[in-house]
């Protein structure tokens, strides 16, 4: 009885081990190309996140009146309740007009090398002037812009304690203050990144499984690092194009960026962070199911067929990458005044549409 | 010298008492009118307002996915940053469709004796169920909300914890679980408010010169209680009745609820807390400055053109009704599932009109 017990001891001790240094191995391959979300921001490519621009870039984040239907607010389409998107096809924006891609999360956006689908702006500061001006979304001008905001005396105070000198009332420093908020709209202690710091028991048997085959089948060459995407272009289809209901034949992608042949249907990778809050799927938001998005995936990018137990793992995995969730507080907004231009809810005369009018 | 200082002293003294005695008279008149504003409540009609309640009622105020679209939440149009209320002139709702009213904040609204401009919910929870069905607001149905809720297997665990029963995710107790997360949206600690319990710097010499107008001039006749509105109806144009701009000839009011002639445009008394913070004014929106609705009401109510001066003091008065905004945690939202229903953009076959089908 003793020795059973003793030899049942010695088998699960060697389990454990081998499971353990199985774990390590697999952390240290996964370490060497990812990484984890730290768990605050101090500085931006090289600049320091000031607290005033912060502060302001809050309240402008939840303000309806950069719109100028005083509708829609950055948070109307990137829902920081719902995983920093708005989980519909493609966003509807003033008018009820549809855009042209789906809306990609604001949640670590930081961490993105370029923003927007097809990279056109280089940081958030170039991409929340996006937005604010398409027809097709929040359908303001920077004269009204700046107008709204020089006419409501407390965000002058905060854009002078903000970014002090003659006039700091501006569209540009508007910009810069929702890109100092956003800066702090990132989610760490992923139960991946948990892993990767060496908590085993951070992910399932089912998905280190899938982190495996993540690495084996080549996902990584695309999704990597700590956004595990968001760092380069690629053709969707890189081996096989998609059918024209996933990949629509009028979106050229990064094509409208360079105007070069090669970037025709070429988008940036996306980045996966919080991917399973973040349906549907895609630039054109046609995939609803997340295990089918990976299928998808292997096919066109992979040339790879993957099992339905392997495609089950991955999507394990890629759930294993919901973060802490930043916990926001309502703003309260300041008040207008006489001379806040009044919203307007026509739609533009001329409607104009193409990709490049557009934030997504 | 010494005779001149003791002469001045007892002149400043005789002033300020003088003075306080005035303040005092004041408030005796005041305090015989108004209430302030509780700093909480635990009960609605004898009901105690339940924690687990409020909880999920403060989660689904702001889930999109309780309108057809998944873009309307009931803060996209009751919005707390800015007053509980969407400072346009008609709401806007699905398919970018005008409602027919200006939208009433939902501040406070629990002290109501009835909700909607026409009073045709008894209470908050009635009044949840106007705008989750209205085609031309979240244009949802019963049905579909269930379903939806269903779908969700966090929501399902919190109804389970806030109602009990068998088969609590029900429409009715997500109207319940809002109405009880509305109870909690009051603004205490108004100017009017301090004043009343007492402290007398706590209005400025023209808010207390436009207290004493408010009450003389008879506003006091629709406008009293802890609401100071919200109890009773009136005719819009008791005594004269304004442009047709300002009450257009197609809005009956009370008219279209109770069927009797003499309810024709009669409304209810508009509550005035936090009315500063929620232009445009009346039930047409018609009115952006609040000046201006002060002088129509003398002039349509009583009958009574108000001077400059008069219009400028009770303006002056209406600010100190601005309480202490409810502070909001931007709630984390369960994620949906597979059998969720998908958002849906298109307009309603046939789009329905008349104020029965809003909730304004």
């Amino acid at each position: 009885m003793k020795k059973r017990m003793l030899s049942y001891l010695f088998s699960a001790t060697i389990l454990a081990t081998s499971s353990a240094y199985a774990d390590q191995a697999l952390r240290d391959r996964a370490n060497a190309i990812f990484k984890p979300v730290p768990d605050k921001l101090t500085e931006v490519a090289g600049e320091k996140i000031m607290p005033a621009q912060v502060e302001l870039g809050h309240k402008l984040w939840f303000d309806p009146r950069l719109s100028r239907s005083h509708l829609i607010s950055c948070n109307t389409c990137h829902n920081l309740s719902i995983g920093g998107g708005d989980n519909v096809q493609v966003s509807i924006g003033h008018g009820w007009q549809k855009g042209p891609r789906n809306n990609p999360t604001v949640l670590n956006a930081v961490f993105n090398a370029a923003q927007f689908w097809d990279g056109r702006a280089a940081d958030l500061k170039e991409q929340a002037l996006g937005p604010l001006q398409a027809p097709v979304e929040m359908n303001n001008t920077p004269e009204r812009i700046e107008a709204t905001l020089q006419s409501i005396p407390q965000y002058v105070e905060e854009f002078k304690n903000a970014f002090g000198g003659k006039n700091p009332v501006t569209l540009a420093n508007a910009a810069r203050a929702l890109a100092a908020f956003e800066a702090t709209l990132i989610t760490p202690n992923a139960p991946f990144d948990r892993f990767l710091k060496g908590d085993d028991k951070a992910l399932s048997k089912a998905q280190k499984e899938g982190l495996g085959l993540f690495m084996n089948t080549g996902c990584t060459a695309c999704h990597n690092g700590v956004n595990m995407g968001g760092q380069a272009y690629f053709p969707f289809g890189v081996v096989k194009k998609p059918g024209a209901d996933i990949l629509p034949a009028e979106d050229k992608g990064r094509f409208t960026v360079t105007n070069t042949a090669s970037d025709e249907y070429v988008f940036r990778a996306s980045p996966l962070r919080n991917v399973a809050l973040t349906p549907p799927y895609f630039h054109s938001g046609e995939v609803w199911d997340l295990k089918e998005a990976v299928a998808i995936m292997g096919d066109s990018q992979l040339g790879r067929e993957l099992t339905d137990s392997e495609a089950e793992a991955i999507t394990a995995f890629l759930h294993s990458l919901t973060g802490d969730q930043p916990r926001i507080t309502l703003p309260i907004l300041p008040p207008s005044s006489a001379t806040t231009p009044k919203p307007d809810h026509e739609l533009p005369a001329q409607i104009r549409v193409g990709a490049a009018d557009t934030d997504l």
